[in-house]
């Protein structure tokens, strides 16, 4: 399968799975919609990621898929609180007004506090994945999402993005900002895929670098996007990095030296799996498709 | 020990506890500080309830400190939010500015994220608390705290609460708010407490019976204060709901019939503990500082 249909057939499955599982009893319909409003639409990038994982562990897309759902859902709490006026301030995400604009500022702060208990709540209630992991796996896949959100990861990163905004910063600190704002989080993805196929300490450290790599690689191609693609395109703001003075690779290094980075670490992580005895074509599929992307 | 005293001597505990565990390495120092700053203050009522019910099941302190501490950078998380300029826009909070005040909004938005987030990791990913506990106990008490906190729980109870402002709205439909915004997690508090120390499936229903009625008591009394307690003495603005149009009971039914609906819920709520065959006195004398409290 072309990597574009599998990340489609996988975004198909995964916002299924939410919307029949994301209960609407007892829910004020206002906040029902605004969250599958926020959990709608994008690439579903991070859940083919932690289903082509958990496949070379043979661990079906099945019993993931809860996790899959959960992990979107957390995803798309940072894209709708990133988007809020104090923030960056964006009107458009994902081909559509976001979510604050189209549900008020107020939604826009729940909505995306209610994707992150909901998309945690996605796989630590549901009772088919107890059922396939038990709690001890559920346990440590809870953790390394955490980890990845928390101070030292997501929120950290979000941080250091609006205090670099406008300053002079070194390219260090930007690929520390990086790290900490979407390559842990895009780690953590791939880590669980391992976790949940019982990979050994050693190949969930492999998956752990690997994981980082592409994570970093992600968002330097993010970057070069900004500036090389068009609004249309990429469903959201183009060429508001520059505008709003944000700290970034580019800016620093300019886009060659951007994509060279970029494709000595995507050299780096093919490396890492290399190492690993498993079949993992998918997930290098994705990984390619992360660094030629157009959108 | 007197309740004020005991209350007094649980929030040193737990402030100490969370200073002493909120990692500061690789943290930002504005965001480190936010965090701490949000957390810092208030009653410290969860806490304690969590405290005195683990307490009537022979379990320590000091065992069930990383549970507290959580729940109460998560209540703070609820807080942070909520004093927002898109929510409620309140300058005031514990009588000090609220965070958004001292630290900016989008910090406002990102230390409220960081405290949910790492009020979830001070239990989960704290070795003591799962030597003394489990994994089994611990994804329980998680699923309490997300249950109260999502769509069903907090925020819905908040999108309702911002619905509801200026409109005419039924006694019905204002209690069902109140068990959603503040009721749930009070419960969820006492409920732990049991989970912790391993309550039977029938005592655990009642406590959350009891903790349910507690809760509504506590937003009953916060309502009644916002109309006749002073801002000093309340660290938060009072007068606000009448001001916002805020839909509360005292505005639906009155000072004395609030009065008179708390007292019965209050009276149920001690003849639920009662049917148990425990110490509750510690929770008692909380309980009836819920109602009789001036801040």
């Amino acid at each position: 399968m072309e990597v574009e249909e599998l990340l489609a057939r996988n975004a198909e499955l995964v916002e299924e799975f939410t919307k029949n599982h994301l209960s609407r009893e007892g829910v004020p319909s206002l906040l029902w919609e605004s969250v599958i409003y926020g959990a709608t639409g994008g690439k579903k990038l991070r859940a083919s990621l932690l289903f082509a994982t958990a496949k070379a562990y043979h661990v079906g897309e099945e019993e993931v898929l809860p996790l899959a759902a959960g992990i979107e859902m957390i995803h798309s709490f940072s894209l709708v609180h990133d988007d809020l006026p104090c923030m960056d301030n964006d009107d458009f995400r994902r081909g559509k007004p976001s979510l604050h604009r189209a549900f008020g500022e107020a939604m826009g702060v729940l909505a995306g506090d209610a994707l992150l208990v909901e998309g945690l709540r996605m796989f630590t209630e549901n009772r088919e994945f107890q059922r396939a992991f038990g709690t001890r796996k559920t346990l440590a896949v809870l953790r390394v999402l955490l980890r990845a959100l928390g101070n030292q990861g997501m929120v950290g990163g979000q941080v250091l993005d609006i205090l670099y905004q406008g300053k002079e910063v070194s390219e260090r600190e930007i690929l520390d900002m990086y790290r900490r704002k979407t390559a842990l989080f895009i780690q953590a993805a791939v880590l669980c895929g391992g976790i949940l196929g019982s990979a050994s300490r050693r190949e969930k450290t492999l998956l752990s670098r690997f994981g980082l790599l592409l994570g970093e690689c992600f968002q330097m191609k993010d970057d070069l996007l900004d500036v090389t693609q068009e609004s249309a395109r990429l469903g959201k703001t183009a060429g508001k990095d520059l505008v709003q003075g944000k700290a970034t690779l580019v800016r620093v290094k300019g886009i060659l030296e951007t994509e060279r980075m970029m494709e000595e670490r995507f050299q780096k992580a093919c490396q890492v799996l290399e190492a690993l005895p498993r079949d993992f074509s998918e997930l290098l599929a994705l990984s390619r498709f992360v660094i030629t992307r157009d959108r």
